[in-house]
Order: C-alpha cells, then sequence, then structure tokens
C-alpha cells in the first residue's frame, strides 16, 4: 500500500498517517518529492486490504492510497505458476484440450435430454449442459424443472457417457445438486451471492464460475479465491459477456478478460458465446473468436428446436448448426495449437 | 407484441408466423406498409412474455419483435394508481413524509451500536441501518458478526425506540432476520437472487430492494414482483448507484431511475447516497440532490468513527456531520413540499 | 510516478528503470518490500505525463505504473483555489448566483427566438440558449439555420437583453460564432475535437463545455485544460449526463461528477438536465436535484411548442412549466445557500 | 413507426394522433387489443425520422413511438446487399481479402517511417498506417510532426510501395491529407464530427471510420451514411474497442458489433486490436480472435522500439513479435476461409 499525501498536507498529517502505520504493524518508506510526499506501508497483514485502504484513505491530509498486492492468492499465478486442466467427469478443460460444451439452456423433458446430449456428442462436444433450476428476470417465466431436471441429467448421461454440468442457485439445494453434477454451474447473477460460493467450495465437485454481467475482471478473481478458500482449486471461469451501452446485441463478450485473467491466474477459462451475443447468427463468429483468443472451452447453446424452447430460444443454434460450427472450431483450434 | 417482418420475408414466413399465433392462442392484425409487414398479436396469455417474444424472433421472415406489455403488474400503477407508503416499524416511508434511515455499515459492537443509534436519533434519523451479514468483495474482508450482530441491533432497538433495518444474504438466515428486522434490506449484489427474492416475500415483514449496480429500471421492478408475487406488497425501492465507465466516484448515482421508476410503480423510492459515491465528503451533495428529485427517504452511512470503521470507512459521515446535513436537508424538503 | 516492479523482476530488470529514469532527467527512491520492489520518480518533467508513464511499462520486469500528479494545471485548485464566477454577458455565473440558461434546442425561426427569449426572461432566465449550428447523428435530420440562425439570436438579444449562448461546430465558423455569441458552447460530441478546443481558446469569449457523454472527469479537465492554455481561463464545464447501460432514460446525469470536479477546479460548474433524460416530465427532478447539489447554474430546453420544434421535442418544457419550475427552483437555492 | 398509446389515452387523444398523421401526409391502422390502442403509420416521408418521433411521442396519450425503418440507407444491405471490398491504393481490403494495416502510431521521424514500413512489409501488411496529426487527451502531450509528419509517409511509400492510411483532424486540413492519404482515417473521438465527416465525404479517397468509443452500432453506421450522402461509399468501419466499467483493458473490443453490422451492411469491417487493448501482450490474442470472427482487417502499432515511441508504447507490438503474430494470422485466417 502506498499512501499519496495532498499538496497542502502538514508534518502532522503525516505524522498521524506514520503513527497509524505503526499501530497495525507496518513499517514504512517516506518519499519527499518537490509536489507530493509519498508514504510506502511495508509489510501489510494479511487479509482485509481494501478495508485497511480505506481506513487509510480518510486521515487528514490523504489524497488517495494505491494497494499493491492484489487480493486473491490461491488462483493467483504468484501461488501456483502454470495453467493447470480442471476434468469434468472424465473431459480435460485446458492444457491444450479445447472442451465443448453443449446442449439446452433449460432440462424441459427427458426425450428433449437424451435427444440433445445424442447430437451434441456426436457433433464433437465433450460434456453437457443444461439448466435444472433457472434465474429468470420475471416471476412469471418458466423457473426450470428443480428437482425433476436433475433426473434428466442423468438419464442423458447414462444414455451418452457425456459428464453434465448444471447451475445452482439456491444453498438449500447443494448436496442434490453435488450429487448429480460433474460440474457445478455458479450463473453470472450469482457470482457475488458469496453464501452459495462459500458452500460450492464445500462440496467437493468441480465449479464453474460465470463472471458477473458487470463484475471486473478483479471481482471476478476474487469470487474464485472465495470457492478457493472453502477447499476447491479445482474452478473453470466462464467470460459470458457483460453489460455495456451497446444494445444491439445483448451483452458485449469480452475477449480481452479472458486474455487479462490468463496472466493472473492458472485456472482453465472458457467463454460462453450464447449468452453473450443473444443471438443464434452471432454464436458462430463469436465462438470461433474465443477459440482464436486461445481459450480452453466453450459453452454453446445448442436445443433441439430453438422455436420451441422454454427460455432463451433466440440464441440457441439448431444440432444441424452446430454440428457444422464444430467443423470449423476444429481448424481454428489447431491454426492456434490446441486441439478439441 | 409487435412482430415485424424483414423486408424480404415471403408470404409463407407470414403464414408461417400467423398459424403459430393461431397456436398460441393469439388473435392478429396485419399492416402492410411499403417497406415492412408488421403484425399485431392481440389477447396476449399471462406470464412468459419475454420467453414469447423469444420464440417468435427466430422465426424466418421475422426482423424482431417488439414487447407492448410491461412484466411487472402487482406493483405497477396500473395495478394501484397511487404511490403508497410503507411503514418500517412506526417510521413512515413515503405519503409526502422523508424517512432517514442512518447507521453504520456494519455491526461490530453493542456500544457502537446504541452509541450511534442516539447519535441518529437526535440529528433527526427515524430508523436505524447497520448490517450483521456482509456481501464482500474479498473472502479475506470482514464478514460481519452475523448472529451476535443481531443481538446487537435488538440492544439499540431498545436503548432508543428506532426500528432497524439490516441485510439478508443468505435463505437460511431467513427466519432469525425477519424476527429482529423491522425491516428486511436485499443488497444490490442480490436483486436477482431470486430464491432469496422469493423467500424474502414470505416473511411477513416490508422489504428494502436495493438495486443491483447493473440492473436497468426494468429488471429492478421485475425483481420487486417477484417479492409482491411472493405475497409481500410493502416494498421500499432503493437506488445505491450503477456501475458506469466513471471510476472517480464509486458509483454513479441515478436520480433519473427514480423519477422514472416513481411513474410506473406505487412503491416508495429511496437512495443511498453514501454507497453510490464510496467518498464522505459527495454524500451530501448527493442526499440533497436526491431528496430535491422527490425520494420518500435515504439511508446514510454514519459510524461513531469513520477511520476506524471495519467496513466502508471511505464513504461515511462522522455524527456531527450527520446533524449538520440533516439541517439543510430539512430545508430542502420543505422546498419541495415533503417534510422530515 | 511510482513504478511498481513484478514479483519476478531481477536485479537487471531494476538497474534498468534506474537508468532509464537517470536519462530522462528523474531522481529515484526505491522501497524493497517482501512481495514488491518499488521505484519512486522524483522531479518529474513538465508535460506528457502518460506518455512517459507508458513508456516506462513496457520495460522489462515492470509491473504497473501509477501517475502521482494531475495532467491538467491551469484549470485546478492548485493553481488557483477559490471558485471563480464567469461573466455571461451581464449574467453571472458562480459565486454563490445559480445562472438559469433557457431556450430552444435549435434555432428555427425569427418570432420563435424572440418569443421564447422573452418568455424565459420573465420566468427568471437570466440568458438566452439555441443552437444555429446542430450536430445531429442522421444526416437526413435538420441541421440547424446555419448563419441566418446566428441573425435570430441577434435579434432575440436585442428584443430582451438577454445574453446569448450558441454551439460552434466547425473551426471554420468560429469568427462568426464569436462574433455573435456572449458564450460559446463546445458540444458533448466535440468535447474530444482538439482544434476546435484550442481554436475556442483563442477567440475571446467565454466558453461552455459540455462534458464528452463517456468522457471521465479527467478527461472534462484535461478538454478544459486545453482551452486554458490557448489563452481562455473564463471556462465554464458543464455535465449533460452520460452514456450506461440503462436506457429507461436517454442519458444518466452524473451529479456526483460535478461535487468530485468542484474539488478539483476553480471553474463554474453547471448541468443541462433536458439533455440528459431525453424526457420532458424528468427535467423538473433533476433540474432540482443539480441546484440541491450545488450547481452554478442550469441550461434548460424550453421551445415555444414542444410538439413542433423541430429537434429535441420530447425533452422540451412548455415555457408555462417551466416559469413553474422557476419557482421551485427558487426554494431549493434559498435552501442551500445560493440565489437565481 | 407505431404509436403505441396508455392505457389510460381517451378517444380524443386518438383523435389527435390520427389528425397529426394525416397533416404529415401519413396513412394510419389502428389495432385496438385489450390493453394498449397501438397505431402504425404508413408511407413515412423521407428523413428526419427520428425528428417526426420525438415530436409524436409528446402528443397527449402517447406512451412510446417504435420506429420501423433504419436511419441509414446508401450503405444498408437494404440498398447494396452484398459486401463489396474497398482498394486502398493496391491492397484489397475485404472480398475474402484479409488486409494488415500496420505501423506506428505516431510519424516521428523519416528514418522510423521507412524502417517500419521496410519491416511490417517484409511481415506481409500490406499498407502503413502512422499519424501526423493526433488527438491527445492532454494539450502537453506530442501532437504530432502535423505536415512534416505526411512528408515522411510519403517517403515511406515510395521506399517500399505501400499505401498509406493517416487520420484528418480538422477540416482545414483536408485537402492536404487527402494529396497525400490512400486512405483517410477518421478518429473515434471524431466520429460525430459531423462536418468533418461531411468534408470527408467530398475528397475523392476511400475512408477508415473509426467507431466511436462510446457510439452504438447504430449511430456508427449512420456516421458512415453521412460520408456516403456526402458522396464516398468506399468505406471501411473500423471496431477499435468500446468503453465499459472494465479498467483492466483501456478499452473493450466489441466482435459481437462486427458480426452484427456485417449483417446491416455491405462495406467492409476491420479492427484494432491495439487501441482496444492497450496492452501489447493483449494483441496477439485479439488480433487472432478478430480474424476469426470474420474481420476484412486488422489496424496493429508497430513502432520500432515500442519503450521509445512518442506515444502509445506499451500498446504497440516490435517488430519481430509482429512478424511472429503474422504466422498465426495467417493460420486462423485460412481457417475461416479468408487468406492474407
Amino acid at each position: 500500500m502506498i499512501i499519496i499525501m495532498r499538496p497542502d498536507s502538514t508534518d502532522s498529517d503525516i505524522e498521524g498517517v506514520l503513527e497509524r502505520l505503526d499501530d497495525r504493524g507496518y513499517g514504512h518508506h517516506i518519499s519527499r518529492g518537490e509536489q507530493r510526499t509519498i508514504i510506502g506501508a511495508i509489510g501489510a497483514p494479511d487479509g482485509e486490504k481494501d478495508l485497511i485502504a480505506g481506513q487509510f484513505s480518510v486521515l487528514p491530509g490523504v489524497e488517495r492510497v494505491v494497494p499493491i498486492l492484489k487480493s486473491y492468492k490461491l488462483i493467483s499465478r504468484e501461488h501456483h505458476p502454470r495453467p493447470t486442466p480442471v476434468m469434468i467427469g472424465g473431459a480435460k478443460v485446458g492444457g491444450g484440450h479445447l472442451a465443448v460444451v453443449a446442449g439446452p439452456c433449460s432440462v424441459e423433458s427427458r426425450q428433449q435430454m437424451v435427444q440433445t446430449a445424442r447430437a451434441v456428442k456426436e457433433a464433437g462436444a465433450c460434456a453437457l449442459r443444461g439448466g435444472a433450476f433457472k434465474p429468470r428476470t420475471s416471476p412469471y417465466s418458466f423457473q426450470g424443472l428443480g428437482e425433476e431436471g436433475l433426473e434428466y441429467l442423468i438419464a442423458a448421461r447414462e444414455a451418452t457417457g457425456l459428464p453434465v454440468v448444471t447451475e445452482i442457485m439456491d444453498v438449500r439445494h447443494a448436496e442434490k445438486v453435488a450429487q448429480v453434477a460433474d460440474c457445478i454451474q455458479i450463473g453470472a447473477r450469482n457470482m457475488q451471492n458469496y453464501d452459495l460460493l462459500k458452500e460450492c467450495g464445500r462440496l467437493g465437485k468441480p465449479v464453474m464460475l460465470k463472471r458477473g454481467f458487470a463484475s471486473t475482471i478483479e471481482e471476478w478473481l476474487k469470487a474464485a479465491e472465495y470457492i478457493a478458500s472453502a477447499g476447491m482449486l479445482d474452478i473453470i471461469l466462464c467470460e459470458r459477456g457483460i453489460r455495456t451501452f451497446e444494445t444491439g446485441t445483448r451483452f458485449t463478450m469480452d475477449l480481452g478478460a479472458i486474455a487479462l485473467a490468463r496472466r493472473e491466474t492458472f485456472l482453465p477459462l472458457v467463454a460462453d458465446p450464447s449468452h453473450a451475443t443473444g443471438v443464434a447468427s452471432l454464436v458462430p463468429p463469436l465462438a470461433l473468436a474465443a477459440v482464436a483468443a486461445g481459450v480452453d472451452g466453450l459453452l454453446i447453446e445448442v436445443p433441439p428446436r430453438p422455436d420451441e424452447a422454454l427460455s432463451d430460444g433466440p440464441q440457441s443454434l439448431t444440432p444441424a448448426a452446430f454440428s457444422e460450427l464444430m467443423k470449423t472450431i476444429r481448424r481454428v483450434a489447431e491454426a492456434v495449437g490446441s486441439e478439441v
């Protein structure tokens, strides 16, 4: 932490800061420039960095406080330097392997799930996605089949051998979801539902953490740190589009975030072009873009018939279009040295 | 719902849309313009409007679908035309009465709460705020005192008679929080935690729903509809700043949202200038701005000593500054025809 | 400038930075913490701070560079500590005087301007606004009357004595606009049209600089510095709403920006609630909010008949509504210690 | 245009709208639903659509107005259905050919330009970029060499045969820039400098129009329409990152905008990953992403020595890194069926 004093700060203001640093167990360094005095705090105690920065920023004469250390540790490259794959059942995500997870937005029936699982497996997907519990902005929209949906996911896995990724929304469903899922998904709207993060970190299953649609990269990494600090390091980070002023697409897919997060963490990074765009015809270009940018995997929505899906129809590819897209995905993956 | 066809759509595309409308129980109206054919769907069935719009938007020849009706009902002015106050214990929010709710960000000790409650009451606050459970972006930050914090809220209420507003984060704490709180707060990060919304709607206590920091006004109203549809209509909507590109302030307080939401709903609308700005010196101008814009109440952070608060220090007013601010708040309220 | 080295930086990386600092004429201070080495550059040469920071940020071993000094000087409180009013003709903006500038979005006819000028003067406005040259997003929209419009502004001033504020868009019109205007307005879309800024700084007339709708407070102040560095210090800063994800209002008025800019600069700060909201019914609450937040003036659109205005109809108040609003503006101004 | 009436609108409100439509030369269609009456205007007169929509939206009883037609014509696929390449000198942009335009941010010396031109040509670039006139946020930053810089661009073209792309900022430089440039660039900050757009449309040279960093896709296309309506249809659209809440990267590259604009216009679409990210190490992944998403070209910053460049150092690739990147660009282009 570096403390920058105001140009009109007095010697007694500076003394006040130094005393407070001393109280808190910090050493310090002072640099008196022509226009600003700058104080470096040395040996920051563990935890609560933001809080301490906040407390110093309100002391008399302080202009601002610049934090130096990151607020995540377990998931950082400083803690573990090399990118590390995560397994979803038998499917590898990362380590040069591009994992394509496909399936419908919501689980709607046993037949739909089995049929879709077969179609996406044949096209080359290595895992199945589908929501039994669904976050919907309106209370009058279809809210998912709940536990019945979990049964259909099991049926689809049994029929095809594909491992399943499914979302958890409520801590009270944690055990049930963990029994079924090969990977537990935490949705964008719950990225800062801290009790849910902590609970998911204790379930012993890999977690896919979607980036909140208005969360910074740093907040996303801190949310992953919650899961890690509860005991689970098999975390997959998923970029799914951020909210911007542009309304032509539903969200704006932020591939720079993937490239930047890659430098910070060893966790695998995947992208969800279906939710990012909200429009089926934009999914292929953005899926290919994500692959070229170096993602470790993709989440793609594929219902049997998009115009009848009970949620998110407009952004879903038909199985035939998905199969076609997989061919180009393979070529682009190869061009950047990865394999599907 | 209005369906706008593409300029190159065929007669058979149009037929396809009409058949589908018929299947779903809609009547229709066609208008063939020089450049576009437009189909109006008549008699929309209840619920799931977004979903149905999505399903029509992927039919062949469709350019886009324009929804006509709102997706919230119970909380709308169409359902109940006049703004209606909500009571927090004995304190009235709305109906010409400006309610000032003040207190620390987090509950830290019995003494702190009792002392602060006395100070804010003397300055003119009508209710006490303080978080026992705290959402923090880092797992290493102070997470709140939990149930112990609830005890201190009770102690402060007993000492002063001020009703208390406190946040719920986890559905598993619902009963406990509801036993203590005079008004249950749902924080910005949980605005789309739908299971929590539904649970809070069933507890029989008024709910203060903060706007998600990247949620549109429409999403905010839909989130309130979740609470309403679970049985609770005593909802207070709280604007607390939205996330924008500007980083000089922590968030950007959106007073236009309050003015716009006022036209849509009869629920009281309050503002939280402390979280919106994140800087104590900006709280007074924005608190006064909110009053002039016509809010029904304010949430203001007032810890006993901002530089020692365990959270959110920089944005907190001292009790003396709060007392000073209350004087100007009273004058501005009077100027716009409301009273504190 | 503070240079934070990466945890894995080598001694030779640090040497490299120190040599480069030496080459550029900086002194330095080193602080070797447990986890990071931090280098403070002392005695920064004038100008080009961002550029120099950029050059250091790409040296081997550098994690990031934190600038310490502001990139504006002439307009800063460090240069001139006290808020200073600016005169538009005989109308004072700032120094405890709230200036209300009103008029139509575009100048449309002589009669319209004279009539509106009379109406707004009677209601209490102290200056007239109206665009002869108009920035329109579509080439097929009305583009303003140009020089003919300037004539009508003169006519309105002669009829009422109100000084006029009008926009410049093209450097080639600089002389003509400067001959007519009592204050030259630079619109939001031209806030970073640097040649225009420099030209306006040379014309000898006060300048009203609107904030770009996606410009940070810092960029806004730097744009004002362009005008100041060309010789004009009579600059009025106008907040007119920023672009955010919210689409319910046209823009989001950022009153926190006004409060924050106030701490940085001695220039007067005004707000334009008409452009910020884009909806006439939201103008009064936001105008009052701005006054309570402490602005030095307001820009309000008032055409004679909003439903026939050739531009920006929906956001315009009728003269009668404006007159009503002025009464409440006076009361709120008085409540915060300012006068109209 | 569709006019949606409020639920409480009266017959006389509806009459008022119909009369006004009649006055303006529109036919109409009425659809009376259970909850809303909807009026379709038929046969919209040319031009000024936004304006007319605005005028109707303030009539009594109107809830909102939904425009149906696009506000751009000449550049739309409705006007010209197939994507069409544009030539920069002898270099083809579009039509299956991926054009890579490379060079330094600013022109700094004759030697720098000639040397860089040789390096990028050898690596596979087909055109040279470099700014003689530079938009800089601070008046104290390097502002470009001006006309002297144009000379060096000519020298580099003569030495290598590469056509040159350079920016225009001021209408007064139009002739001079047009004499030198093979393609005139309009920067993001000038995307809504309408006088400049119109002037550039008259110069007879192809124009590269960068998207404003806070402009919607629709505004970008309308800005291109300005150029087209002044007579120039050889326009290249360049996405260069939009401003969002994320501050980890300088801007957020919006590849969905490219995919969406592709459906609307026949003009070639290129991307500038250097300005979008602001960090050299993020340029390669985003350049590859853009190619996979189907762009017709790339703008990449390559100065001879990034740590000494007088502007934008941190985002520039070394010539060696650029040459390496070009190899992967070729492979990805081939994978998606395009060629460099």
